[in-house]
């Protein structure tokens, strides 16, 4: 159940309502927020009944979680969650703009990238260290050595760094440096790194696994948030269907379905979603036009010697008009609501 | 091959190339635009080489056509094709709105819809008369009076009608009354279906099947356009996989793929293509956003009684509230250009 | 419901239910069989009780058909129905072996693989008269030449002819010579096409849409069988995923899927499912083996000059090969037993 | 490229050819085997070509791998490989089973199981010690407990043990305690497991990823292949799909098409691949008879109280009337071909 404080309650009426769920054995936290304080006991529907507690001083309301990804459901929250990452608020009014080469190539090849991506106006680098290739005879990724040059470019840039972690063994290396640590496609159901990612001080990206059901997906987002890292935003990036015009099918209509079942921020990857530079403009503002709260994007001065995914990079001037066009679709879409939460 | 002619080539000059065609046995056809005329020998190049017609007076370029759907293909025309259904331009600046309910089910529901769909400055209603149906005991639609109601709605409200021909005992009727028929889902292969709509003097609009490839589509407009019938809009509609929270995929990226490919306009179905009213607006405005020329809508004033496709449908004051958004992401993209053909 | 009737009901006894049944307005049909008749009231729960019923003399047991799909459930039918194609059981012990080539090409095509055919001991001979393309630019069959080839061959070879009825126009035509007419899969949901079929006094080969669930292919059938025609052959021909290395993926669990459903013999063509010749042996036996009631298969003496699907086709060899092991599969799993009907 | 030694090759002969390669900067590895030595250099083709090995003594063929995936092509083994799993001889003649729970839930439960599968004549029992669960709330395994139990039952029943390693972190544990170690589906594309997997003295059996094409599952091998270990067992276990009366698409044809390409043996698993008990023995037939070398299968005494599971498990009497049909139809297929290879 979530506990909604009324707007003054005060600490002692707080801290009155968690030692009666502490007292029935009860796993409670307190979640501060501007608007009012609440009281998340994901499990508690079974031990406690509702009405014990609505009676309490200082309560407003208790409501109930009914579905079976107690934290990542939107019953979990008083409003939509939104993620800080150095600065930048996923799921709040600004769409967040992630962007960057598929993997880290060289020093000249990343700081290119950055100085553009940062004229932009994006404020978020991405670019993979450690890659997971489908052969074991493909470009891995420059690993540790490109970590070094990302922390470089954070300075040099002030951009923040999002990067992937692919497995428990480099984790606390790429932690050191990301600013958000993605989750792959292909480990969306690796709970091990899920588990190690929810104990991480850094926030998540996850990323829809190319074949999983939005209920897979919100399960996967419980594991990181169960083990108590409540900064995840998720990222669709196309699934595998018989669809053949592009690699994968961007499944637009999972924005707003999931952000009808989770307060968790939603992005999109249209680069990943399409494989088709030409098709990665559009599928970005149909992601916005759909609600994302930002898009990751894949950006390269040379796609065609990129040593992996060239084929869907876009060129700087594509991203620069997609930039305006997608910002310019999530300020005729967003509206700034009462409680410091934002929605359509 | 498609012979464009210089801008100010003569009747005569027109008239030469034709008579070279035509000597050589190729059927060809003028194409008349406020641009320029072109000539579309869709079959000539194993028969003639560009190289005799290229030096010809009035003739400014050949331009092979190396697709196999020869008169879909976007070498097929000079610019953008659009589609004019009763002063309506599909595939023009402006977006084409196309809402109704699922079925005609009586006067009162279907003069009600029309009004508020007429109010809203939409100016082309879709309902079916004749409804294909998976089971032989589901409505099936009221047929020919459906049709007659259809007829006066049109002179009530002015507007267009867009209604469905199922098979081609019944087309005749439907032909009558529609000013653009539809050709669904489950027809796009029912090739004597295609053929008979590409013998009627209407616009057709013919949706994507559940499990087409874009290429399937295109050959299936090309059954149309080889009848003759030039007036034809693709209507994505959702595709079938195995993502479970929608009826159907909106494939959101096949719409630029398909415009890359094909010169005629393309519009999306987002009632269809989730099944849930919920995602109904995002999806209509992801799919203007990735560069949909229209949106084909189901809108009903009382949805839980409709007697079909109920859950899906668009209640009065959201179906205005999406009109008002997709029409300004629209003016967001669309620039018209010289020639009068408009892009992004 | 279905009423079952004692094994020595007599003719009164019976005569005296459906006096009862029209009595209350209830449509009804006598089902005669070796083992005991039995009367198919498909919509006459809500009308009336079975417990009105059941105690009538010569009456076994009232069965409810709970499923929506009245005629085709396993419910309607007191066993599995055995559909007579000139004189070949489909559906009861030996298995049914369909083969030929895709389409009737010539005369001396037709009649050298008709011969090999007759020779490996299957009695029907499969060959397209009409074919449905995905371009109009294909090879769209022979037509009514075909038709006389295929006349000439049953004669010659002593085979039944299964042949495609493509549209409801040509319809007769194929009806006059065909001994089962087949229903492509494109057309599964061409319901006029549907119900032409279900006013034939011929058997119908229903092939399973590309897309269809097996709840859509079963209503597909019911729509045949509501129009009288009770003699429907249900045949699995793959389905469109995602999976790369075959043309089509055998969802060979559909088969007990679907006799476990209904009462229809269910046989399955790998050819179509696999689009490469390496597969269809292993893919036939593997249909036989989980029950199917026959192989519907593509052979050709020389496939490499086809004019259609030539790469899917058996060579004479391979064929008669494949015909040995999945009867000797057959041999092993089925099981006769009392009543005449026969399972595994 | 493989390089094939004549029958008499002298150990001096291969040596040398060792040497060369070895001088030539090029790794390569002796693969003895009853029918003639080979030896595999599976990068070589670029720096050394094959008319400069052909002509040495005992050379008899140079094969070029031209397939991506070196180690798991058809080229790179002179047969069919035979994996060896505490005597079974997965590959070969006889049909390997593998049956259990899918989890070990106690003593009693696993050593009622492990009984009735060593008495139907299957060598091999599987049962998860560690769970992959999408929900992090859902029963996870008994852990090391079950590992202890599994081993207790290895001794008291004479089985080979086939359990799941889920994670690089528990992966020695289970390494100690199985003869077969399984990477689960979600785990396909787990690198650093598989890596791990590579580095073990046991065997391997990898399911294929519920959304990977053959392509990406050989690569998959490949990862395993390439750390050394050359003991690996492929299994396909069902695909998603859209296709809904089972949980999984079984893809049948994979079957054949995955021993087309490799020279690892193939199983079927169809507990996972149907979800649905009446579907498994049907789909356990069906494998076999597209040329599958096993069935893993999950059987239960009473599968209605199974904490995971439940609905797919076959009762004992099941399972032991499917050991009897598959076995029958493997002899009905399977022929012994000289050199100790086995094919259909």
């Amino acid at each position: 159940m979530l506990i909604l404080m009324e707007q003054g309650a005060t600490d002692a009426q707080v801290r009155a309502v968690m030692d009666l769920l502490e007292g029935a054995g009860i796993k409670a936290i307190v979640q501060a927020s501007p608007a009012a304080t609440s009281i998340l006991a994901p499990h508690a529907s079974q031990a406690l009944k509702a009405d014990r507690i609505e009676p309490m001083d200082g309560v407003s309301r208790v409501v109930p979680i009914t579905s079976p990804y107690k934290l990542a459901s939107s019953d979990a929250a008083p409003g939509r969650t939104i993620v800080d990452v150095r600065g930048v608020k996923v799921g709040g009014k600004a769409l967040a703009l992630i962007a960057g080469p598929c993997g880290v190539e060289s020093r000249e090849q990343l700081f290119t990238v950055a100085r553009y991506v940062a004229e932009s106006g994006a404020r978020l680098l991405r670019a993979g260290a450690f890659k997971p290739r489908t052969s074991p005879y493909a470009f891995q990724g420059m690993g540790v050595e490109a970590l070094e040059l990302l922390d470089e470019a954070r300075r040099e840039f002030d951009l923040g760094i999002v990067t992937e972690a692919t497995e428990v063994e480099t984790f606390d290396e790429v932690e050191r440096v990301a600013d958000l640590i993605q989750i792959g496609a292909r480990n969306m159901q690796n709970f091990a790194l899920l588990r190690r990612a929810g104990r991480s001080g850094k926030p998540v990206l996850l990323k829809r696994g190319t074949a999983a059901t939005l209920e897979e997906w919100l399960y996967a987002a419980e594991y990181v948030l169960s083990e108590g890292n409540r900064n995840v935003i998720l990222c669709e990036r196309g699934i595998r269907t018989w669809s053949a015009h592009a690699r994968n099918t961007l499944d637009v209509s999972v924005i707003p379905a999931a952000k009808a079942l989770t307060h968790l921020p939603v992005i999109a990857d249209p680069s990943h979603a399409t494989g088709r530079r030409d098709l990665v403009v559009p599928c970005a503002r149909a992601a916005v036009a759909a609600g994302a709260d930002g898009i990751l994007v894949e950006t390269h001065c040379q796609p065609s010697c990129a040593l992996s995914d060239g084929p869907q990079a876009l060129l700087p001037l594509d991203f620069i008009q997609m930039v305006g066009q997608v910002t310019a679709i999530r300020e005729l879409l967003v509206r700034e609501t009462p409680g410091e939460t934002y929605c359509f």
